[in-house]
């Protein structure tokens, strides 16, 4: 593969890993980050430090940024437009769909290519097979910087020339990984309130992980074509049972606040009609903030 | 196996299916619903249709009953307490351990033997080898109606004498099922706001459930020693990652309670000194009501 120059701005946990990736497929790799003392263990596997952002932008055609959000990025991004002026610069930097689409807006209007991407693994997965990034921009400048870009793993994702799409998805992915875990924990915290340790309850609780992913199938389909049969389970039953997990909880004095939203959503939808309906006609009371759809 | 008497009191979507099992393992069978419509299929597959509860009852040493709640399962129970006598009632309608604590108070009262359990998969694998049902109470009970109540399927699963501990297996497993595919809906309508069908966003869906699902065993250990490392992650970054999801739901006029939910637990984790720490750490956001610990 053909050596390039790439810059990594932003050496948190993350960018330290895509930094370090890009250095092991033998691209010459120029960092930046606000706190310079966490560029020392990529400056001694050979990584250049750049003395000011200007410099960092300047070193290389391809500019990757991964900072905490949006806000930080157009903070740290903005007073260096000029030097960006005809380079790429890829965000791997988590926000919303609309903060990509208003960056697209900012960077069209500074002669800057962009593309908007979402790594989806965690730090130790980064450069290996299983790597997953998504992007989202022009595509003819994804494909310039396609085999840069495979130096962080074995999948980047182009997914459309709309810039908010990789954020979209990534949103959708992360809310998943979040609300579930959260989930997991809270149960770590119930079964613990009564002495029963995590381990212990391991099992059962990866058990019934994996049922809950048997079903994501099933439901996508019931969600697309808004069709929910109720003669398996019934959301009338399932709010029931949230109640039952709420009252447990608050009874152990646990916070109850995710529980008291998922309740919402059931008693919603069940208000709108689906009581009788299966689980997926849970959405139907997420869809809107209480108006009818 | 020896041919058993055994009772099914409810006949909903789970009863129903209780009652299939029994019959398919050539116990004899009696049926009792408060809809007596419901018990037709069965009595053509050979169950008897009980004439009243109280026949229900003498019908058989062995009583299963699987209604909404225990709510509605005491208001049923209290009134054939005398009929119950000497008698084995194995309660599988979920509700809170405490509930299963004080019916067992009320059935030494009354002279009943009585085991709290917990059907932890769905109507159609009842009956067979993966069917998981989580019994409390006496030993000896159990052991008496082990043969009888395998009719239900492979792994019935005995966790202790302690009648509330199946229910507290039961709600930690329940909360689990419920965020995690409420969480799956939740990304589901918030894709299809920007037009993505669920079916589309199905593969990166069941690639995030699925790392998620490989976290449990690390998070446990977490949890177990409150022992949270943040080389590779932090809630502060993690929080604002949920901050991204809520603006971007509540900007596509979506509900967003269960992240509201989610936002306070980590932000008080925050509060309470573990911003530099891993995800695991928002279980220290969780465990009491915005009490410190
Ligand atoms: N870690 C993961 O597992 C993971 C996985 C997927 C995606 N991501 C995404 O990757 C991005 C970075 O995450 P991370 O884990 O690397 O977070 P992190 O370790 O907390 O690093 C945050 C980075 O943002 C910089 N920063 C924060 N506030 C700043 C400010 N006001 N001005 C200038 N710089 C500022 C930090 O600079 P200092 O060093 O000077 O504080 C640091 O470079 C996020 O969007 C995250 O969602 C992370
Ligand atoms: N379905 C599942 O996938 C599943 C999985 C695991 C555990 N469970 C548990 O199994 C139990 C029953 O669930 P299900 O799915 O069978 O629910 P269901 O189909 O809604 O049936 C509810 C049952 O409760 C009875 N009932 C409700 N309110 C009553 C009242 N006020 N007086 C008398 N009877 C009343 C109903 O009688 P009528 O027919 O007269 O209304 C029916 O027999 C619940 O505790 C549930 O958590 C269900």
């Amino acid at each position: 593969m053909k050596k390039q120059k790439v810059t990594v701005i932003g050496l948190g946990a993350m960018g330290t890993a895509l930094a370090k990736a890009f250095l092991n497929a033998g691209h010459t790799t120029t960092v930046w980050n606000r706190s310079p003392e966490k560029a020392r263990p990529l400056v001694a596997e050979g990584a250049n430090l750049a003395n000011s952002l200007e410099e960092a932008v300047e070193a290389s055609p391809l500019i990757v940024i991964c900072v905490l959000n949006y806000k930080v990025l157009r903070k740290i991004i903005e007073p260096v437009g000029e030097a960006l002026e005809g380079r790429t610069l890829v965000s791997l930097t988590n926000d919303t769909p609309e903060k990509a689409r208003e960056m697209a807006v900012w960077t069209q209007e500074n002669n800057i290519q962009y593309l908007d991407g979402s790594v989806l693994v965690p730090v130790p997965v980064i450069g290996s097979a299983e790597s997953l990034i998504l992007y989202s921009g022009p595509k003819g400048v994804y494909d310039t910087y396609l085999s840069t870009l495979k130096a962080l793993g074995g999948r980047p994702t182009y997914l459309g020339e709309e810039h908010g799409i990789a954020a979209l998805y990534d949103m959708g992915m992360m809310n998943i990984f979040f609300t579930s875990l959260s989930g997991v924990l809270h149960s770590y915290a119930l079964v613990g309130s009564d002495g029963v340790a995590a381990k212990q309850f391991l099992p059962f609780a990866k058990e019934v992980f994996a049922v809950a992913g048997s079903f994501l199938e099933e439901f996508a389909e019931n969600v697309d074509g808004k069709h929910y049969p109720g003669d398996l389970d019934n959301i009338t039953m399932e709010a029931a049972g949230i109640e039952h997990i709420l009252e447990a909880s608050r009874h152990r004095g646990m916070d109850v606040g995710v529980l008291n939203g998922l309740k919402t959503v059931y008693d919603r939808a069940i208000a709108a009609g689906y009581g009788a309906n299966g689980m997926p006609s849970a959405i139907e009371g997420m869809k809107t903030n209480g108006k009818a759809q």
